[in-house]
């Protein structure tokens, strides 16, 4: 089944960790990454990841689970308090089906803002990556210190 | 801002926990009520919340966040090998323009097939209820001792 394959260590989000591919960092600690998301579906969609290797969330260790989930809800208030939108939207995919794209385990964090319609996930088109370094030092400053 | 409102005591699911509306149970604690929804988006669509009063995920607190996603996980995990999806989406919605209509914290497991699109969220039609106490029953059978 899809959802029980392994890990490829060559997956964007991994190419990310490892510094070969560059991201809008908003977070970073021992365990956690977070950045936006270069095919944003609204302003200031982050995501969160953890830094071990995982493709869902069958498979990732709860320990890691919940050190994920607890930086997403810092984050996510952080998201709130730099661009105010009016509804925050939570995903986390599990397999193609499910809408997953990239197979190393990731929460969406995606403002919703009632006079813009949402994006296309992964469809769209890419950000200007200053436009996202910017959002990201937005976060940044809401982030408890 | 709506995202800030104030808990309202008799939302649909403060009901379900206080036993004024019943549920198709799949997993309570003392501190976690797990249920089939009852305007399914898919067969198998389960949800997670708290005991405790909180809004959304920018209220909730921590300790007791970490314990429904603990959770989300165990049955997420339970749900995959119940129905044997091919793929599960995990949504949580903060605040009605991001799809929020029942204002008590609550995760979405949403078995996803590849051969059946989804349902509309909270739009379809009620589930039936025997239908859905024999799925949760089929997900009880997979969770650990």
């Amino acid at each position: 089944m899809s959802l029980n394959g392994t890990y490829d260590p060559d997956n964007i989000f991994a190419k990310i960790l490892r510094g070969e591919i560059p991201s809008a960092a908003v977070y970073e600690d021992d365990h956690i990454l977070s950045f936006m998301d270069a095919f944003p579906q609204s302003k200031g969609h982050t995501l969160v990841i953890p830094k071990v290797p995982s493709r869902n969330l069958l498979d990732t260790d709860p320990d890691i689970l919940a050190r994920v989930t607890a930086q997403t809800q810092i984050i996510t208030r952080a998201v709130h308090e730099a661009f105010e939108p009016d509804g925050i939207t939570i995903t986390q995919f599990n397999g193609a089906p499910a809408g997953q794209t990239v197979f190393h385990l990731h929460f969406h964090i995606i403002p919703r803002y009632t006079d813009s319609a949402l994006g296309a996930h992964a469809g769209g088109q890419m950000a200007d990556f200053e436009e996202l370094t910017a959002q990201a030092a937005k976060i940044r400053q809401k982030l408890p210190e």
